[in-house]
């Protein structure tokens, strides 16, 4: 069934086979959306305990009135839980509000309008760009898309993001003052960045104000028995001789609630100072009775790891149903591959050059919601218009199948059309 | 007892007195701290209800899943509680996280680096000037301050903002854009806004991007029997052909917990899609588990002022008690002025000119914190050196006398040693 070696004649069958398929699709009238890296209201319902909490109590452990003002910082007790999750130390992570996004956009409006800790100047008196491993997480090009700041695409490679390229485009341009990253399970290929590759990343010789935005999102949401362990980045980057270049973020919003949770920042003392100095003056401080209901509900560091079994336990059935779906419907074509993770909120296929925005389209049409062509990549720019991001979590599981077999007719419609247009 | 009718000896056997007791206070080993407008455990406790909720529920009576991401402009029956109490139409009034402080620098940072509806460039382009009424908010000037906005002290009368300062001011310096503002018993003078005042504002011929902070903190935190009905300040700017220039802020933090309460932000429909849409780069949505939470447990508006009654019940003998010490202690010297506040958070002294630093200092060396002096200036610059800020509300009531009555103490002895000083 490889689509590439098939006659024209053979493959207009093919496609008026789709056509037919497509058209019983559409009639079905569905309204499924897999676009979002959402928790189901399964997963959702593993934390309802945090609904009562925390009861009686307002106290933290150090007798700290957590309904009253103050604790820019957060409660440490809830970082001491966290940290080990995160390989950073408790005294390098700060518990904030509900957004890691909101950390990240923090840090980007402090370097901008104040400069980074040991920057001489604002970034903002200068031209600025940050690296974008591609694809990516698009709410990360938002943030750097709304300031004006240029995006530059470096390939992610099985083991994280192109050390090479990074090193020699930091180099030669002391412009480039940030870079995307998601470490574990990245949004959306599922890759792990390796010891190697974090090593090389925090040795680069860049400018001295360059960050590098870990955004460990998916620290613990694993899918296998044997999950990778945390590197221990700021201690990497420390060794490296550049202790200030990394901003690690984390959060519980797929661990608990995901408007409701807590989000993390794990930084160098100098780079915590920094961020809490321009923090205060924006606000009092955190929401410390949510931390407070977290530390009730996750007592330990163990305690975590335990209920994101229960996650893995709905999750993985999941992205296997997808995998099949993938292998039954798109292997033997040969247009199309994709990421099998190991952990993670997403995978991440490739179709046919220039089909993945047809594909996404005839979904639409047919009542099926995909990300956006594009939207894994900066200004939602996918040179070969070929990576889709598939989000498996929310539905269930009878949607998920419908949605999935819909995407595969899709994708192989889009295909037959290019591949035919090719031919004439 | 007018220490302005002494004769040096008599004033010189005034201050021996006084040096003695002075040495008391300090011999008793005093920790009292009244710098800061927060709530009391007492205070606190009212809310405790809300420790315990949402409990079963986590869907908003629109149904929507308060647990997961999304709703960036919070839940509108939460608006639709408040709205009444801020004067606003629920559709301009939107629920984010837990700090105002933090949306009006979300608004300041959104107009220095994009610029507000309107503007032909972000406020960056550009030198950029705050009026601030004086004396006013420490942390409204922290903001400015911070990204290095020229601030403009003008004089808070009794019934507002001068705004005949104001308007020649905003006339004459297109540079000028936003304007602090506590509209509602005034940080730290208690003085409301009058509804002349308030027009006068809103009419004043400036900058098409000048925008007035109008932060309504201590809307429905009333000492008296019949507060002020609320100013509908967004259809008096738009009345006056100016709709887009104000930005009203409020929150829950001195109504439930400083800590874990909600913010509000009304504003012109055309203002809130601004801002919403660039919220919506920094954050999938603000935690509406805990907006429910105080939808629960304030059903409607009523439940809130019967609520704020409650608060007043325990805050208006703490403003009395600090209102007879001065008076007991310190009218009679004709040293010092203060405000008798219908509301808020604060008492306002004017102690004799040059003597505010002075007397915070000599307090904190008997051990009793009073908010730095200078502080409701900006750039902590009291040009007369006269204001301190007292915050009536934490202390119990035996503590509040103690430091009141060594704040007295302090401020007669620095008047005593300047009215000398003055003689030789």
């Amino acid at each position: 069934m490889n689509y590439h070696s098939k006659s024209p004649a053979e493959l207009r069958d093919i496609r008026d086979d789709l056509r037919v398929k497509y058209r019983e699709l559409q009639a079905a009238g569905l309204k499924l959306d897999i676009t979002r890296g959402k928790p189901s209201p399964e997963q959702l319902d593993l934390s309802n305990g945090l609904l009562h909490l925390p009861g009686d109590e307002f106290r933290g452990p150090s007798g700290i009135d957590c309904r009253n003002y103050g604790g820019v910082s957060g409660l440490p007790e809830l970082s001491e839980v966290f940290a080990p999750l995160f390989g950073i130390d408790p005294a390098n992570l700060i518990a904030a509000g509900n957004s890691s996004l909101d950390l990240m956009n923090d840090l980007t409006v402090f370097g901008l309008l104040h400069g980074p800790v040991g920057a001489e100047k604002p970034w903002s008196s200068g031209p600025v760009k940050f690296l974008c491993p591609v694809p990516g997480y698009d709410r990360h090009f938002g943030v750097t898309e709304s300031y004006g700041i240029e995006m530059i695409p470096v390939p992610m490679r099985p083991d994280g993001p192109d050390v090479d390229v990074c090193t020699e485009l930091v180099a030669r341009d002391p412009s480039i003052k940030g870079m995307w990253l998601v470490p574990t399970y990245s949004n959306p290929t599922g890759v792990t960045v390796s010891d190697e590759v974090a090593r090389g990343l925090v040795s680069m010789a860049a400018a001295d104000d360059f960050r590098i935005y870990w955004d460990n999102a998916y620290a613990v949401h694993t899918l296998v028995d044997e999950p990778p362990q945390p590197l221990r980045i700021l201690e990497l980057a420390a060794e490296a001789g550049h202790p200030d270049r990394v901003y690690a973020l984390g959060s519980t919003s797929k661990i608990t609630f995901a408007g409701a949770g807590v989000a993390f920042l794990g930084a160098s003392k100098a780079n915590l100072d920094w961020f809490v100095k321009y923090l205060s003056l924006k606000t009092i401080g955190p929401d410390k009775i949510n931390q407070l209901r977290h530390l009730q509900f996750f007592p330990d560091t163990e305690s975590v790891r335990a209920h994101m079994a229960r996650h893995r336990e709905i999750l993985a059935p999941k992205f296997q149903l997808v995998l099949d779906i993938l292998d039954d419907r798109l292997a033997s074509s040969k247009i199309a591959s994709w990421t099998r993770p190991e952990g993670g909120y997403f995978i991440s296929v490739d179709v046919l050059d220039g089909t993945a925005a047809r594909t996404v389209a005839l979904a639409k049409d047919a009542g099926i919601a995909l990300t956006a062509a594009g939207a894994t990549f900066p200004y939602g720019r996918d040179p070969n218009d070929e990576n889709i991001r598939i989000a498996p979590s929310y539905p269930g599981t009878d949607e998920l199948t419908v949605a999935m077999d819909g995407f595969a007719t899709c994708a192989l419609l889009a295909a037959t059309e290019v591949l035919l247009s090719e031919e004439s």
